[in-house]
């Protein structure tokens, strides 16, 4: 059985680089079984309960046979921008004993930063190196919290990826990687942090056209105290990076910012999940914690010596 | 009185973005005279000693007058990628009295993470934010020690800058960002660091050309022991960085290098400098050190908290 985090991608200029894990998850219990058999519960339940089913897809991937039952249960709302897919391919191949659970996430979304958050917790930046996904942590302050708007209507990774343009300025990319380094230095500190930092010129602009109402919503959630506001991942979903003390604020701002757009969803306040992916033993062994807590303190403990 | 460090930009995927600040120096003395005088001594002593030189320029720009003479002292190599124009103009500016010495900086080279670093020292990130230069620093592993290879070749910025192309590929500038995320979190942590994270798609490639024996002598310094290497900004010189026990060998590595490709030239052994910018008082106050030693002491409380 194992667990994964849900996330948020791209955090404005870091897109395809950055995620940070999320505080809603989703549950993945493999066992033995004459047959396939494909159980879903809360969000994602909708889909066909056969193997067509990502995470019956991933378990026969590692298994290498159909004989199981999978049963997932869920609270990552599906195609929001949320990393859901991932997650569950995360949690899917770790309940079935996989090696190297985050190839097997990156392998699903193409690329590697939502299923690095979902694997390793916290705020991660991830690339593919020599075709294999590599992730690292990033210090992440915990004064801030995370209010994802997610609106009820969905889109598809491949109408956002379709929006993006085959090439750019150099300019619009050097934007964002300065953007990028001040984003980290203030989510690490987070009174170093300022709305710029979360501006991107890759693909937000020109994914505005799939979500008209993104850019009022976003503004609405500044002026109505978070620091910064972005797009999660691919969208629809915004994502609002708020002092703890503001957060409560925000999520009603942007409930009323929703409705003042006519449209229907809903905020949700969420923390950063440090935990990343967690595999739970049936036996008395302790449970395996793929979030690098053990690496933080050791990270800490060499900054101040 | 005013003196600012050299500092190496780009840093591999870093772009226009990143810089570390590196332990030799400019300094610039201002003080009033009946008619223009310039003096230069050491590096850069070779330019024209009149209005044209960029600390006058620079001088008279924040005095709004020329009845002054500038005193310039530098170790810092010109036209080599070490960001001597970038020091020069911000110890000027500073030693002229100037506000924003950073903001100086930025326009004489255009961008600012060069200027950045001169300022703010350490492992800095860099971006115009709504016309105004804004600096972070990030957290750099005290383990890790930094080789120059300074060629016996200058490569002007104009030139180097020529032979960009105009646009890009998406896929070359989430590449970066990518392998930008890794390289933080590899400079803060060396444990983590990989040669990988130095890996770059938006300039190095376009400016092998100007500098062809550059990917052996990167070669070789890797083979030599440095964990990663670069170009140092526009080049031609090149850097590596090393952990604190193998930097020797890497500087007599990269002399050997040099040889091989029968390139003259010098291979230097730096440490990052962390005070930035320090303005000397005559009188009995304390130096202004620009260098966010406070700041860096407040983050790692805030962490162990």
């Amino acid at each position: 059985m194992a667990t994964a985090p849900s996330s948020s991608a791209n955090l404005g200029p870091g897109f395809d680089a950055l995620a940070v894990a999320l505080s809603c998850h989703v549950t993945v219990m493999v066992g033995p079984s004459g047959k396939l058999i494909v159980r879903s519960l809360g969000e994602g339940s909708g889909f066909a309960l056969d193997r067509t089913h990502l995470a019956a897809q991933v378990v026969q991937s590692v298994l290498g046979h159909d004989r199981f039952e999978v049963v997932v249960e869920s609270s990552i709302p599906v195609a929001r921008g949320l990393g859901s897919s991932a997650a569950l391919a995360v949690a899917a191949a770790a309940a079935a004993g996989a090696d190297d659970p985050l190839a097997v996430g990156t392998a699903v979304d193409g690329h590697p930063e939502n299923a690095a958050a979902s694997v390793v917790g916290g705020l991660v930046s991830a690339a593919v190196v020599h075709g294999r996904p590599v992730a690292a942590r990033h210090p992440l302050d915990p004064a801030l919290r995370f209010v994802v708007v997610v609106p009820e209507r969905t889109l598809s990774t491949e109408r956002a990826r379709a929006a993006l343009p085959p090439s750019l300025d150099l300019a619009a990319a050097t934007f964002n990687l300065g953007r990028m380094g001040l984003l980290l230095a203030g989510l690490a500190d987070s009174s170093l942090l300022s709305a710029a930092a979360f501006e991107d010129r890759l693909h937000q602009p020109y994914r505005s056209s799939l979500f008209p109402e993104a850019e009022a919503i976003m503004d609405a959630l500044r002026q109505g105290g978070a620091v910064g506001a972005c797009w999660s991942g691919a969208g629809p979903s915004l994502l609002a990076v708020c002092g703890v003390d503001q957060a409560p604020q925000v999520q009603h701002v942007a409930e009323e910012a929703l409705a003042a757009c006519s449209v229907p969803g809903a905020a949700v306040l969420l923390d950063a999940d440090h935990r990343g992916l967690v595999v739970r033993s049936f036996a008395d062994r302790p449970d395996t914690v793929y979030g690098a807590v053990e690496r933080q303190d050791r990270r800490q403990a060499r900054q101040t010596s």
